[in-house]
């Protein structure tokens, strides 16, 4: 019998790992001159922990978690988002201890049990970072930039944010009381999702995509912020003019979670067909204290791998780079075989990277693999060669060949791969 | 309430995440020279493909597995190794079909209920390569050299190559005869675990630590190779020698799973008092036909990276240049203040690692932060400075202080920063 991968996962395999390395190493960069740094916290924790740091009544909780007993009888989840791990690392490990603010970052699987659809895994990859122990605005904004840079930098076209002030748990209890008063007499006409989010959560029927005719005349949140709450996003705003990033307010934006205080905040892209969400975040004041920690504000985002990966522009050139060898040794003959290991290791350990046949095949089909591998050049050792302690070097854009000593072929190499790009 | 991670899990946090950053980029840039390319598959994979591919009677299945089942109803299993899944990508994606051989690395974490003690983790992490589709022994060569390397340019010291023959699945049944009718007089002199051992596998029995002078004169597995195995095993050896790469051959070894074929091998370092075996891997013929796929041969091996991290040395420059910043930027002022997330902006787009204050601090507490991040400049902007389009840029290491334009700012540090190393 054949084995199959688990429904909802994907094998990633070379040409398209390259993409990913490509796309991690632009976020690690990135987080780098923003001073973020990595933690990197177990895949799975404690089932509670989600029930208190996601919520009890999101979806994520009620119906996508991969909940299992382990040998111990404990109750353990695979994380399904980033946050509130790296927060129950935070409180255990006493982060919240050092003089500075708590600059994190991490990237890795995430799991949750969806149903099953295009672009949907259910292990799925998230780049996250959190800022933790300050509430200056100006942190928020740093938290936007981050992001935009990344999309940036990796190619994404036409990336929008948008933002938002959700204020705090008070504002949003008035205001949801403002917009229930809205949205009851229309409850019959709006879709069956909207009439259960009024229930759950009325604040995120407005970001419904159906029933937005419905909407025209809403209460604002904007309009229930009290004077902190302004002058905290007004402080978002002018400094990120100061970085130049163009943004949007968007007054009916509130995320998934419910813990977000202040701002929230969404990244969009133009996808197959239609605006997605590619990647959010906000402020989350109390969620620290929820998971019973040391009260400490925080602010933080995270950034959906499988969708940057998919609308990755642009890289082509970096890519091939990537995937290309710098040389493919043939060994005519069996003496030159027996050569071979030493000086394919030699390259190797001089930074080169370098190839040769394990199939016995003819010199015209290793030629071949040369070309598959878009080796940039190929050196050919045949017995007369070796007797001489010599190698035919070739390179392959030009067909330029050359005959070098075997003593200097790293040398020779290292320089023609420098002139030649 | 407050929150831990599971038992045997552990948080990387930064200050040794860098340690981790640094290992697995090297094995990431080993892999590129030996031209093997990353495949990533999932955290778990259906619970019969480890039983089958690992093995049913192993340890790992038997009591180390963390198994679910799935909202589908499905027994899944967090993956206890790596090569299981990536064989099982390679039969599912027709890997096989292509025309040269398979050389597949990955990275990541593996999961193993294992019994709680120092330096054993529940989820540990592992760097591992598998070539697949040629029987060609220098593959066999290549394979130890690529790990020696590794060990090597981690800085691991002292690191011995063993390598040994286990045949094929054939020979090693008679051998298993042969060593049976020498073990079993001794049967009552022999430890617990040899003795449950001579039962279900009595090849490992030869590797236990405490028993071995009771096997002197036990008959040796390379005395019952066939002839092509000899040839086999002669060829990895002359091959690693043209690399120059010095190794012992140890007959006792085996490895604790039962697929390997002809070459078996195993690193060893000088742990905390014993010498502790840090990697291994061999030639597993049979393996992916056993899961269901062709009849293609394969090598490869894993490498444990809790220990690399663990006994890195002599990495402490490059992990202090990876925890340092290039610039602190101080405002003094609230105008200062303002322009100061524009410039702190400017400088990271142009790749310079840069920090401020969240917090509001004083000038000298602000300095505190600098020292502590390691900052190879400080620039102080007050309202005068402003006024005048200056910033005053500070060298951390000789203490020289100059007035740079705030238009050149970014130009100037970079030119700094490649003077300062």
């Amino acid at each position: 019998m054949a084995f199959q991968k688990p429904p909802g996962t994907q094998d990633i395999l070379p040409g398209t790992t390259e993409k990913w390395q490509f796309v991690e190493e632009k976020a690690r960069d990135i987080c780098r001159r923003f001073n973020f740094r990595e933690i990197r916290t177990p895949m799975f924790e404690a089932t509670e922990l989600f029930q208190r740091g996601v919520g009890e009544t999101t979806d994520i909780v009620e119906k996508e978690m991969y909940t299992f007993t382990d040998r111990g009888n404990r109750s353990l989840t695979l994380r399904p988002e980033g946050t509130a791990g790296v927060m129950r690392a935070y409180v255990e490990n006493k982060l919240y201890g050092e003089p500075d603010v708590s600059k994190l970052y991490y990237v890795g699987p995430m799991f949750r049990y969806e149903r099953q659809q295009a672009g949907r895994y259910r292990q799925f990859h998230q780049f996250g970072i959190e800022a933790l122990g300050s509430d200056s605005p100006a942190l928020d904004a740093e938290v936007i930039a981050l992001a935009y840079t990344f999309y940036n930098e990796v190619g994404l076209k036409g990336v929008r944010v948008e933002i938002n002030s959700v204020g705090t748990s008070a504002i949003r209890a008035q205001f949801r009381d403002k917009l229930l008063a809205f949205l009851l007499p229309k409850r019959e006409l709006l879709c069956k999702d909207c009439q259960s989010r009024m229930e759950r959560n009325p604040l995120r029927v407005l970001d419904c995509k159906t029933d937005q005719h419905h909407f025209e005349g809403a209460p604002s949140i904007l309009d229930s912020l009290d004077e902190e709450c302004r002058i905290h996003f007004e402080q978002v705003q002018s400094n990120l003019q100061a970085m130049n990033i163009p943004f949007t307010i968007n007054p009916k934006l509130v995320r998934g979670l419910d813990y977000y205080t202040h701002t929230a905040f969404e990244f969009k892209a133009e996808g197959i067909g239609s605006i997605d969400t590619i990647g959010g975040g906000g402020r989350f004041n109390g969620l620290i204290e929820e998971i019973g920690g040391p009260s400490q504000p925080g602010v933080g985002l995270a950034i959906g791998l499988e969708r940057t990966v998919m609308l990755l522009a642009g890289q082509e050139a970096e890519l091939e780079k990537r995937s290309r060898i710098d040389i493919y040794l043939v060994a005519l003959g069996e003496q030159a075989e027996q050569r071979i290991s030493g000086l394919l290791y030699e390259l190797r350990l001089r930074g080169i990277s370098a190839e040769r046949d394990y199939l016995g095949r003819k010199m015209k089909a290793q030629m071949k693999s040369a070309d598959r591998l878009q080796a940039r050049f190929t050196a050919i050792l045949g017995d007369d060669e070796l007797d001489r302690g010599e190698i035919a070097l070739k390179n392959m854009a030009n067909g330029e060949q050359r005959t070098v000593a075997l003593s200097q072929l790293a040398d020779e190499l290292i320089q023609s791969l420098k002139g030649d790009v």
